[in-house]
């Protein structure tokens, strides 16, 4: 890194931003980040960014892959050294051609989710990825996102046929990997590389994706389970009748609930004399078609699966709520304001088996209120999947940074070594969780080395 | 390599079999090759995997990794140079773990598909890679196999969640990566190295799968569509109608089905006074449950379906054969066995996008005839994902190797360069084709020194 301003900070015929009031929506983070760069270079074709990437290495610049900004551990933010840039893609908005005969869409990066979805409306076509924020499809991919509805659709791996990347080297070279067929073993697959590693490679310009017909119908249950491993049973009661209609089964705290129906006001509190039951579940089944005259209406095949839910050993189904879909999912989007907004916020965004969430979260409560009686534990999520949003509220003010960074480490600590959790669910990497990647998932240099070197001795 | 007899050609403490007639089954392919080898080592545990990899890095042996030898491109069977082995996986069988609460399995490489299943089966649970052949799960993985129901549940790559993997080198490193958790995105993905890459970077010891709840109840339909177009329009009418019902929809051609009712006595031909139409489909629709009060049964949703697509514009269908799925499926399972009974055949494992699958058809059955006239035309295939097994029968006697060498050149430049097709689907890459890995998809070497350049740089 060189902090030499004098030299032009983007290569010939790339716009940038320089002056701090253009740059100051690329330098801030959605979590509160703050950064700095000399500039941000924003190409609008594959042929810039690689001008931009020979640029950064023969200056001797840090370049940061910024597309939709929208992550949640500051992957997209540049630190606070000077010298670098940014490099955004939110100029590149060349493509967005969709192929409904093939069911594919060949995309630029900077296009942000709910553009891509809105092209693909018309066809009856849908990117199936559920996520509360709107990122771009670059983002989307170095992060390999998850979200609400991964039980169903899976994560962005899943669905990425095709990419154009940019290699980070002196050369920037650009790759063209797999396209819009579907069946095609011709070779070690490349695009695994890009995908969810943060633009540390290379960055992605454009995508051929899979997308999915639309879904037409849904219904949701807002249930409370009679225990904790209620939950399990009733979540394997309903994988096996309703199969791929289950598209959904989040779990909901307690104190998620509670914080949500405090601090958010346009959501009621559902429950029978406004009682808040320890645990909640949303539960959605979904389907592609509104007026099949083969389908049963969703309403009544959720009813229908909870009746015979009820009878189950170990009766699993304490009570459940029909019918209201659109409030139900509205309390559990408004789960992450009402935790926000209750008090000074510690997230963690873990990934356990199914079991393990139930086993973890039982030993958290345990424990926790000894050695930090000033957190509250008010977590929600993805139980079908395994993701936890684990959120810790601090009662008695603001965190320090250090007591924040040793409770960081005490949790991820119990999660990984205890509970074989992965420290990063669907949230991607940066800096906020490097320090996890190098404990506990980097592989030893030499090995690394050495298996890189059988990859680029073989695969050719 | 050396073919050095005197020294040993297992390293201490593994099983190796080198009699002429215990080695004969480990040395032969399915598709009639025949290789050499010192020894077959018969590994038990993955330690003693990486001590046989070990000591042939050590005594300068090749070696094959070979699973259940079902493969169809030569990848498991030794060539004719003296002095390597196999590493066989064929006792590598000592787990097979089921958790039924976290839908997932680790299971040993050296088990067979048929094997997993059935431990599977006794918790309604199975592996839905539907294949012809009974690989064992390390060779599945190395091949990234595809099959006949990819268009519901993917490839083997969507299922795979953990891997052990003990590395191709020196020190042979084995490697645990990733495992049952589904969400997890903490670092570079480096199983998806081991996933389709026939074992040249390592061999696969272990595997921990995603599987899903058994299928139980299927109907299929035999249905002739009134044009190559049509049936496009057929696959998006049922895909948006049926959504996750749709499991299967495979391409038949009038000639392959003509040689299975001449050549296999068991299948009988079903079309009204026995004409064949010029091509066929079968189309499956299927549900994890048999008798949920909520289900219309799939005979009738299949029918409805169809009723509706005789009313698309176009009329996609010109007939419909209904509730005989058993006997459509035999007829589609005994399509390999009409056309290899029928005259010595040079068979192609293609991918296209689906609209390019017609379109190479047409082009074939224009080009093909004035070039080869000797050659018969006699495919089926995927069409829903794409595959497409371009099977050609030689009419006028066997092939000799340079004239078998010109037409498949001839066959695969066609359709990579032409329609921008994969040239091996779902079969995996092996001797069979490597020289179009070579021509058309490996990297330059260079390109690929830098990319593993940077990968080795910054992954860690």
């Amino acid at each position: 890194m060189t902090g030499t301003p004098a030299r032009p900070p983007a290569p010939p015929g790339v716009a940038c931003l320089t002056a701090p009031g253009d740059m100051a929506p690329y330098l801030a983070g959605v979590r509160g980040e703050k950064g700095q760069a000399l500039a941000v270079l924003r190409p609008q074709t594959t042929e810039a960014v690689a001008a931009c990437v020979r640029h950064c290495h023969a200056e001797g610049m840090n370049f940061v892959p910024q597309s939709g900004n929208t992550g949640l551990v500051g992957a997209s933010v540049p630190g606070t050294q000077e010298g670098g840039v940014v490099l955004s893609l939110d100029r590149l908005r060349g493509e967005c051609t969709v192929d409904a005969a093939n069911r594919t869409v060949s995309v630029s990066a900077g296009l942000r989710l709910s553009e891509l979805n809105a092209q693909l409306a018309p066809h009856g076509l849908f990117f199936p990825i559920d996520l509360g924020a709107d990122p771009m499809i670059g983002g989307m991919i170095a992060t390999n996102t998850g979200g609400g509805r991964y039980l169903r659709y899976g994560d962005v791996r899943r669905h990425v046929l095709g990419l154009t990347v940019v290699l980070n080297t002196a050369k920037a070279e650009v790759l063209t990997l797999g396209g819009a067929v579907r069946k095609a073993n011709t070779g070690p697959d490349w695009r695994q590389m890009f995908i969810g590693t943060s633009g540390w490679f290379g960055v992605v310009t454009r995508a051929v994706l899979n997308v999915e017909p639309m879904v037409q119908a849904q219904a949701a249950a807002l249930v409370v389970p009679s225990s904790h491993a209620a939950m399990l049973d009733l979540l394997r009661h309903l994988e096996i009748r309703l199969g791929p209609l289950l598209s959904a089964f989040e779990f909901m705290s307690c104190a998620a609930m509670r914080h949500t129906f405090t601090h958010v006001p346009a959501i009621a509190n559902p429950f029978a004399r406004g009682a808040i039951p320890q645990m909640a579940l949303l539960i959605e089944v979904s389907r592609t078609t509104a007026d099949a005259p083969w389908d049963t209406p969703l309403d009544e095949v959720l009813q229908a699966a909870f009746a015979e839910a009820w009878d189950l050993p170990g009766a699993p189904v304490e009570d459940a709520l029909f019918g209201r879909a659109e409030e139900i999912w509205a309390l559990r989007h408004a789960l992450s304001e009402g935790v926000r907004t209750a008090g000074p916020l510690i997230a963690f965004d873990l990934g356990f088996t199914r079991d393990k969430v139930i086993a973890f979260r039982e030993q958290m409560h345990r424990t926790l209120p000894a050695r930090y009686p000033m957190m509250e534990i008010c977590d929600f999520g993805h139980l079908g999947d395994g993701g936890l949003h684990f959120n810790l509220i601090k009662t008695d003010g603001p965190a320090q940074p250090s007591f924040e960074e040793g409770l960081r480490d005490w949790v991820v600590e119990q999660a990984v070594e205890g509970f074989g959790a992965s420290f990063s669910a669907e949230h991607g990497l940066g800096p906020k969780n490097l320090r996890y990647f190098e404990r506990y998932t980097a592989l030893d240099p030499q090995v690394l080395r050495r298996m890189c070197g059988v990859i680029a001795a073989n695969g050719c």
